[in-house]
């Protein structure tokens, strides 16, 4: 066995068959974004504390951010998550930007969590946002871009649903048993305890939480009452908007999301997969992120998406498709040694014509590239040995259908072309 | 003035006019590499120091990486060059992979640099690389791509060159004045300062590392021959592959090229902005990288390319295309408060039939929300108000053309396409 240095945990290697599942999914999601009228952008990957430290949570900036000094004393954060970066991108062209604005965006992000089945430190996430509006329409254009999302990746939704919530509702029905400020918080915890441990443990937590008999009945009152929606106009409304799209089916309500981040403030939501649980996107409205990093109030709604447990989530439905490995169309074959030069410029002039054309790099057994060739998944070979040399041409052999033609080298790229093309 | 939280000295906010630009960029790079038949991976953003420690040069490593504890206490790097993580990735799957081997990618890398124009701390960078072939023919492959992708953007051969030199020619021209070993290493870096010290600090710096008037003498032959490189077969052999296929403008020789990563052993080569001077990119032939982190050895040659450089270069002559900022095609507009469910159904089942569409999210006067249409680059706007619901018709306006149409939703997509493609 050598002693090949090793990655750092928690990282992936992304060899081609795994880029080509990365591209995917990024086209993918370009194209739903799109669809939507939303914009690419990017945030820088390194990024100060001090933007975290207003609204992320406790748990991701203090647990799970990786943070370091810089070589010249700086503290610096690789980006545990995007919407303070958008935030502060926003507050910095506040009076520039036309909105609503709508972005997206698909980039690296990092929190030390312990890597498991579906989770790890180093990760892709989709962020799309829509900013400048504070109304059941940008929450419900939220929910249908997750929808349309499932939709294009063919996760129906007898599979996936979207829980939905409202922080705003939530907050009212607390606050009917005193669970304001910190009980309330204390109350989220609570909420966001109940799958995780047995009744008697959660119901001996919530008193060490100093919540009353009253308190906890109350709680449970309010997960049990599926119908609780009915009481906000933002959900009832959103519902609503779905249902008349077709989309209806993609959401529910469930009082149990909550969502960690401390910065959202109406409607949250979380996509889950309906076998296992497991959560694959989660976002919600936020009124005053701009505002946190400095900018003027500006309302917002979002999600992020990371492409871990959706691939994890995808390849379990088989809904992953099979991704054909070409990386050229053509192998130009080395005849002997003294023909080197002029396969390269063959390889040269077929690129011109459009083709994807590799060339073999030496002098080898035909039956040696010809292999090769196959294995690489290029479906042609050309070869020009003496034969063809004398009469200016070269043979086109198609590897698949084991046919081969001899042409002039003008012809090539149109003979291909129909041959894929059948 | 208000105070934002600031982003970190030396990375870039990519709002979509830069993404764009970026894309752009990428899409390019993706064109050119495919064309030669190079398949895209990535390797992860944090990585071991030790994959550093063998090979990458001292400056890089020690100097300018960014090296960290994690949570655990483990020391990770922000990557600044993917090879050594290229040849990890190869020496994992050695027996695996078919020969030779083309890859690229095009992602992010870290560098405590002095930040300046031209040059960030956080940057993207095109790598790619052929592995598993030693002969010129590789190298001039590998010069042929850098040369088609300034023909790709535009760059010619009066505005960019690709210098080239050969560390094996140097070293045997270099030997011949005793100059091996720790001397060579010294040579080279004397070389490495001609253009940065003045001709007196220059021979003074010569004499301080310990070399003779003899030796200094031979270098400066050495650097003044520009026929030397006729003595190197692999020099002679690249150039002609690159002569025949109408490349040969593009490449000169030049013996001050040395290139500070230590794992070259061939050809290394630079692109060179004529005006400046300034290095857009770099690369060259290594023999015991793969060697070098665990695996055994494989010959291989490539370079790499940042994406601040090249940018600057491209501007600086008027080469970066203007890009149209047009997230949506359509915007659906809200007539009135009692018609948002409407709009954003229409919007809805727009998108179902190809369309960009973006929905104006509240009822607001028709005018604002055609200027928002106008100012986001969205051609169309539709409107559905009481006169055309009664008709089960929609109005479907050419902002650009100042024309309007009433139709029917079912041909609203069709007309859209047609206008577009007149």
């Amino acid at each position: 066995m050598k002693n090949i240095v090793q990655s750092v945990k928690g990282t992936r290697d992304f060899y081609p068959e795994q880029m080509s599942l990365r591209n995917w999914l990024y086209g993918v999601i370009r194209k739903v974004s799109e669809s939507f009228g939303y914009q690419e952008y990017e945030g820088p990957f390194l990024e100060k504390i001090d933007l975290y430290a207003a609204k992320s949570g406790e748990e991701l900036v203090n647990q799970q951010a990786f943070v370091f000094q810089d070589r010249g004393g700086d503290p610096v954060t690789l980006r545990p998550e995007l919407t303070p970066t958008l935030a502060r991108m926003v507050a910095q062209r506040q009076n520039e930007l036309a909105y609503p604005l709508r972005w997206w965006s698909f980039g690296p992000f990092w929190r030390y969590e312990r890597p498991q089945r579906g989770r790890t430190r180093e990760f892709f996430q989709w962020n799309i946002d829509i900013i400048g509006v504070n109304n059941p329409e940008a929450d419900a254009e939220l929910l249908a871009v997750c929808a349309e999302f499932f939709k294009a990746v063919g996760l129906t939704s007898d599979k996936v649903k979207l829980l939905v919530n409202s922080r705003r509702l939530m907050d009212a029905s607390l606050a009917r048993f005193g669970l304001t400020g910190d009980l309330k918080r204390k109350a989220f915890q609570l909420i966001d305890r109940k799958d995780k441990l047995s009744p008697a443990d959660w119901r001996l937590y919530a008193s060490e939480q100093g919540l009353s008999e009253d308190q906890l009945a109350g709680i449970e009152g309010i997960l049990a009452d599926k119908d609780l929606w009915k009481q906000s106009e933002e959900l009832s409304r959103a519902f609503a908007l779905l249902e008349s799209c077709g989309l209806g089916d993609f959401v529910r309500y469930e009082p149990a999301i909550i969502r960690g981040l401390d910065y959202y403030t109406g409607i949250v939501f979380e996509a889950k997969d309906l076998d296992g649980g497991r959560s694959i996107l989660g976002g919600g409205h936020y009124d005053n992120l701009v505002a946190a990093v400095g900018g003027d109030p500006l309302p917002g709604v979002g999600f992020a998406m990371g492409d871990v447990m959706i691939g994890f989530v995808l390849e379990k439905y088989g809904l992953v498709p099979k991704f054909e490995q070409t990386p050229a169309q053509v192998l130009v074959t080395v005849f002997d040694e003294s023909r080197s030069q002029a396969a390269f410029v063959l390889a040269n002039r077929l690129r011109q014509s459009g083709l994807r054309v590799a060339c073999y790099p030496e002098a080898a057994k035909l039956q040696k590239q010809f292999k090769y060739a196959d294995r690489m998944g290029m479906r042609f070979a050309v070869v020009a040995g003496p034969d063809e040399e004398a009469a200016g041409l070269i043979t086109l052999k198609d590897l698949r259908e084991r046919t081969q033609e001899t042409l002039s080298v003008a012809d090539v790229a149109e003979k291909v072309r129909a041959l894929l093309a059948q």
